[in-house]
C-alpha cells in the first residue's frame, strides 16, 4: 500500500454566502464539509487511480470523529490515524457568489503532546514495513518540532521505503536536508527554500540542498522537474479555468502513483499534470473530473529543459 | 420544573483573528464553543439561578452531539432534545482584534420533516405535564411551519402552563395571536410587529394583539413593561459596558424565574434588569457575572410608566 501522512489533519467545511461584509451577520445558504488537510486529499486521489492507501497523522474530538466517518465512507483508503487529546481542526472556506471570492479560516489544530508525538513515531515505524511508497503532507500541529518531517524522512530511508515530501518553510528547509526521494514545492515555497524565483536555477539549489529529486509546481504553467534522470518541463495544454484547491494534491496523488508503478519520469509527469488541471476543472473542489483526466493524459507536453 | 423550547439549537463558535480580511486566509488564534439557541442560553442562566430546568427542539449530527456532550455537564439542565436526520446548525461569531468588532456567520439549520415535526408536538405536551413555566425561544428551522410557535402556545395554555414567547418576524406575529402569557420582543421586533418606534405605544399595540404581558427589551435603557397589573420602565444604573451577546436571553430567564417564583412584576423586571446588566458586563459572552448579578439587584430603578 501507499502510506499518506497528515499531521495536521482537518474538517474542510464551505459556506456559501451571498456577499461577504465585514461586521455583519450572514446566512449561510450552503454548508459542504469533506476530511482535509493534504495527505488525506492525496489519499482520496490515490484511491480513486485504483491505488491501496492508508492515511495515518492524528485525529481528535468530535470533529476527528466526523473526518473518521468520512474517510471510512471513501473505499480504497484505510485509516490509520491516532487519537490525540486535542480536537481535529476545521478550516471554513467562506465563498462570496456575487464576486466568486474566497476568503479562509483556519482553526490552528490540537496541541500535539510529546506522548502523542513518540507514540505516532512508533506507529509510522511499523506501517512502513508494508508501504510502497510514503507522502509526507502539509503543516505541523501545534506541539509537533519543526524537525519533525526530517526524522519521518529518515525513518523511511532506513525503512527502504521511497518518500515524497510536500510541505513549506522551515519544515521543509529541514525535510530536505534529510534527503527525501522527491520534494513537491510550489514556485513560493521554491523561492523561500532556495532565495531564487528562476525554476532551473531554484530546482537545482533545491537538489544540492538534499532533495533527489525536485517537482516545482507552477500553477498554470505545469510542472518543472529535475532529477538525477534528467530535467523536464510538463505543461497543460492551455489555460485550464477552474477552482485551483486541491490541485497540488492531485500533483503528488500523480507523481506516488507514478512511482510505484515504475514509470519512466515523462510519464509520471504526465499522469501529475492531467490530474492536476482535472481537479481544477472538477465542479467539486479538490476532487478530480475523470473524464477530463482521461482526455488529458494525451493533451499534456513534456519538454526536457 | 421549567421547560426552555429551542427548535433551531446550535453550537455557537467564536474565532479570533488579528483582523478580518475579506478574500484572504486567516490564522484564527483562539477558538470557544458553546452549546447555543436562544432557549438553551436561558436554560443555562435559570440553572444557575439554582431552578430545575429541561431542554427541548430538536438535535442531529456530529454538532448536535456536542451540543448535548456539553448540555450534560451542565448542572441542573436536563436534556429532552430530539434527535433528527439533520444536523444541528453552526454558528461562528469572527472577531477582529484590531476592531472589537463581529462578524457573524449563521448555517440555516436541519430541514425538520413532518413526521420530526409531529413527534416534537407529542414530546412537548409530555413535558408541559410537569412544566411550572415554559419559554418557547429563537427562530424555526427549515420545514417547521411558520404558526409553529402559536401552536405551542395554544397547547401550553390548554395545559395550564404560564408561556413567555421570545421570537421574531411572522413567526411573532401568528404567536401573539395565540395569546401568549408574556413577549419579550427587542425594540427592532416590537416595531416590525406593531410598526411603531415608541415604546408606550408599541407595547400597548402588542397587547392588544394578543400578548397578556409585553416586556420590551430596549438594551441600554433597560425594560418596558406593559401588563395587566401596570406599566413600569426599569432600567440599569449608567451605562454597562461589555458584550451584549445573551442579555437578551438573560432577561428572559429573570423573567421567567420570577414569574414561578410568583414575584410582583417590579421584582421579575429588577431582576430581569440586573442579570442582562451582569450578562453585559460578564468576560465570557452569554453568562453572567454573579457578582456583579448581587451588586445590581439594589441598583436598578423601577418606576412607574
Amino acid at each position: 500500500m501507499i502510506l499518506t501522512v497528515t499531521l495536521n489533519t482537518a474538517l474542510d467545511i464551505t459556506y456559501r454566502v451571498r456577499a461577504l461584509r465585514p461586521h455583519s451577520t450572514h446566512r449561510v445558504s450552503e454548508v459542504t464539509e469533506r476530511p482535509g488537510g493534504k495527505g488525506l486529499n492525496v489519499a482520496r486521489v490515490l484511491a480513486a487511480l485504483g491505488h491501496e492507501v492508508t492515511v495515518t497523522g492524528f485525529t481528535g474530538g468530535a470533529t476527528g470523529r466526523v473526518v473518521q466517518d468520512q474517510l471510512t465512507a471513501t473505499p480504497g483508503v484505510m485509516d490509520a490515524l491516532l487519537p490525540v487529546t486535542g480536537p481535529t481542526r476545521r478550516t471554513i472556506a467562506v465563498v462570496d457568489e456575487q464576486t466568486g471570492d474566497t476568503t479562509q479560516l483556519n482553526e490552528p489544530g490540537p496541541t500535539i503532546t510529546s506522548a502523542e508525538w513518540s507514540g505516532f513515531q512508533t506507529a509510522y515505524e511499523d506501517l512502513l514495513t508494508s508501504a510502497s511508497a510514503v507522502a509526507l503532507c502539509g503543516s505541523l500541529p501545534p506541539g509537533v518540532p519543526v524537525g519533525a518531517y526530517a526524522g519521518l524522512v529518515r525513518t523511511a530511508r532506513a525503512a527502504g521505503v521511497p518518500v515524497l515530501l510536500d510541505t513549506a518553510g522551515e519544515a521543509l528547509r529541514r525535510g530536505v536536508a534529510a534527503r527525501p526521494d522527491i520534494i513537491k514545492p510550489n514556485a513560493d515555497e521554491l523561492a523561500e527554500l532556495t532565495g531564487s524565483h528562476e525554476p532551473l536555477r531554484a530546482t537545482e539549489d533545491a537538489r544540492r540542498r538534499g532533495a533527489r529529486a525536485v517537482i516545482a509546481s507552477l500553477g498554470r504553467e505545469g510542472l518543472h522537474a529535475a532529477t538525477p534522470e534528467g530535467r523536464w518541463r510538463a505543461t497543460p495544454p492551455g489555460h485550464v479555468h477552474g477552482n485551483p484547491t486541491g490541485a497540488g494534491d492531485s500533483a503528488v496523488a500523480g507523481l506516488l502513483s507514478g512511482l510505484v508503478e515504475d514509470l519512466p519520469w515523462p510519464d509520471r509527469l504526465t499522469r501529475a499534470v492531467a490530474l492536476s488541471a482535472a481537479t481544477v476543472r472538477s465542479a467539486t473542489a479538490g476532487d478530480f473530473d475523470r473524464e477530463a483526466y482521461e482526455k488529458l493524459l494525451a493533451q499534456v507536453s513534456v519538454t526536457a529543459a
